[in-house]
């Protein structure tokens, strides 16, 4: 994926190669698919995954090159691609790994550039996430549907990374079940009993690595007048800006636009408006305060206003995937009703 | 766990604190569990967790620091603690958190010591590695008396995973399922349809952040005698390193044991013997050929030898999970039997 990009990037730069290890989430995005080994070359002649001969995987545009002996080997490999200048992922080396990568080459920092490719999909991305997207949607019909079921938040919790793991998927990341008061902790793990009050559920399905996430808060109970009127702020603040986003556009303006929207209730607004979601869960833009980010064309990322009330103990956010199709265009990737959903 | 180590330790290198981030196998290893955030400082004074408000973990021998703004709560902090030199585990240390550091301690490389740690298990954690082989062995259980619904080596997969979330537990690792032709490849992704012949099974479930790691080979239709034989083979060698395993004896002998023991079949056993297990499904010691580990009261460890022939398409690996006792006593954890399965 956009592996001419990095090619014109070796030339600007100077550098013989982007070297990655499998923890970088570079190294994902240029696999395509998870995959916990190994060591990343790529190089304007061609690219090359070097692995243990104990795997034996195959990934598009890639050479493998399996190793014997991994120092001799290395060693051989470098020498006859003429690799010297290598660029490296900051973010996503280990400490040790730059120290073993310092013995061999001349370093240099691409992690900006790194991640500035991730910040807009491609065709073939695109079609993972909204498969993603229509899976975290047809789960949350199947939570709704075996609501009775559930005695606890971790039923919840387990319901989901059944069902995604029959859909052939799994989980994007551990998901947030948070009933009644509860609900006040963003990042909430799940534990107890389901508690009357409202209910926030954020999760997301991952399909062939790219993930979706989406936040819906339903209601166990009967909820009060001002109960049901503070779902609908949330509600019309998030659907405001979702309205507003358009390309051009400053992250952090649209981060200011719903904290003015929030009024005086922006301080219980605890966190950033939404991140940008690809091979990670979080990625360009950030819709924070202070982001600097600028909103492009072929970015998708969440919008998610919330309201956490330790004195009330009321917590609510609602959470879509928004794919920025240029203009003021976009696309709701999630589509799960945002009606309150009340369980008696 | 072990934090009375961490005084002592920094007495000695005059530190004033180990710092670790999440994403360190030691800061999984101090809180117990898996928490995918936050940063640790562990001081002679007390232990530090620094995390973002949206998260309410408890942890036990931690105080939490919630930080609002978290530069200036960072440095008040640091402050207020006299925090100036500090170990970092630099094998779970990413550059860019490494460069932050560097603005605000003088850094010492802790991470051998960190390392040297998780080496041997405290009783509590034995407890937990027990429950993890326990469950294993029950699962490997299911997956025989269930074994006529699976048509495809993902159908086991998937069970593995689904069963493992049943028990409120998880996986250890992405479960190895490898059929017919393809067991030749250790660490073969599960995909094919099931074919005939040997069928290595290579999982293990993990349970309150602790894993296990068991492989069982079976037979699918009608073995040959030839085929028996070298099933015997390998096992018998299993048997014989897990006999010979004792307190003070150098890993890397183990290893030279176990291809004496295969003789001219060594050239099929492409790997090490075995591996530490822990909070991480490679921990010390190491038992390959250039392992300079030395074997310890309280070490739980792997002992897997392997046979892998391209030629005849033939792999075959037995793998249990030790507890060395001390002297030449031990505990076999993983308690399935290795008699060899044929399913018709």
């Amino acid at each position: 994926m956009k592996l001419s990009e990095i090619k014109r990037y070796l030339k600007k730069e100077k550098l013989d190669a982007i070297v990655l290890f499998n923890k970088s989430p570079a190294f994902k995005y240029f696999v395509g698919e998870d995959f916990e080994h190994g060591m990343m070359f790529l190089t304007k002649k061609g690219n090359y995954l070097l692995l243990s001969p104990l795997y034996s995987p195959k990934f598009k545009g890639f050479k493998v090159v399996n190793w014997e002996r991994f120092k001799q080997d290395f060693a051989a490999f470098t020498k006859k691609n003429r690799i010297k200048r290598v660029g490296t992922d900051t973010s996503g080396l280990f400490v040790a790994q730059r120290n073993f990568l310092k013995k061999h080459f001349k370093l240099a920092d691409s992690s900006r550039f790194l991640l500035a490719l991730r910040e807009t999909k491609t065709s073939e991305e695109l079609a993972r996430i909204r498969k993603a997207c229509k899976l975290t949607d047809s789960m949350f019909s199947q939570i709704i549907a075996n609501f009775k079921k559930f005695k606890t938040e971790k039923d919840i919790l387990r319901f989901i990374k059944i069902k995604a793991l029959e859909a052939d998927a799994d989980i994007s990341f551990e998901p947030i079940v948070a009933s009644g008061s509860n609900a006040v902790i963003a990042h909430h793990v799940p534990s107890s009993k389901l508690k009357k009050g409202f209910l926030v559920l954020d999760f997301g399905v991952k399909y062939q690595g790219y993930l979706a996430d989406m936040t819906r808060t339903l209601y166990l109970g009967k909820p009060s007048s001002k109960e049901v009127l503070l779902y609908s702020k949330v509600l019309a603040i998030q659907e405001a800006c979702i309205e507003r986003v358009k390309q051009g556009m400053g992250a952090g303006s649209l981060y200011s636009y719903s904290t003015r929207l929030f009024g005086k209730d922006a301080k219980y607004f605890v966190h950033g408006l939404g991140h940008g979601i690809g091979v990670e869960i979080h990625e360009k833009p950030n819709l924070g305060l202070k982001s600097k980010d600028i909103m492009k064309k072929g970015m998708v990322f969440t919008i998610e206003p919330g309201y956490y009330n330790q004195k009330t103990g009321i917590g609510i956010r609602i959470e879509d995937d928004i794919l920025l199709l240029g203009g003021n265009k976009k696309e709701v990737l999630t589509k799960s009703t945002k009606k309150l959903i009340c369980i008696k």
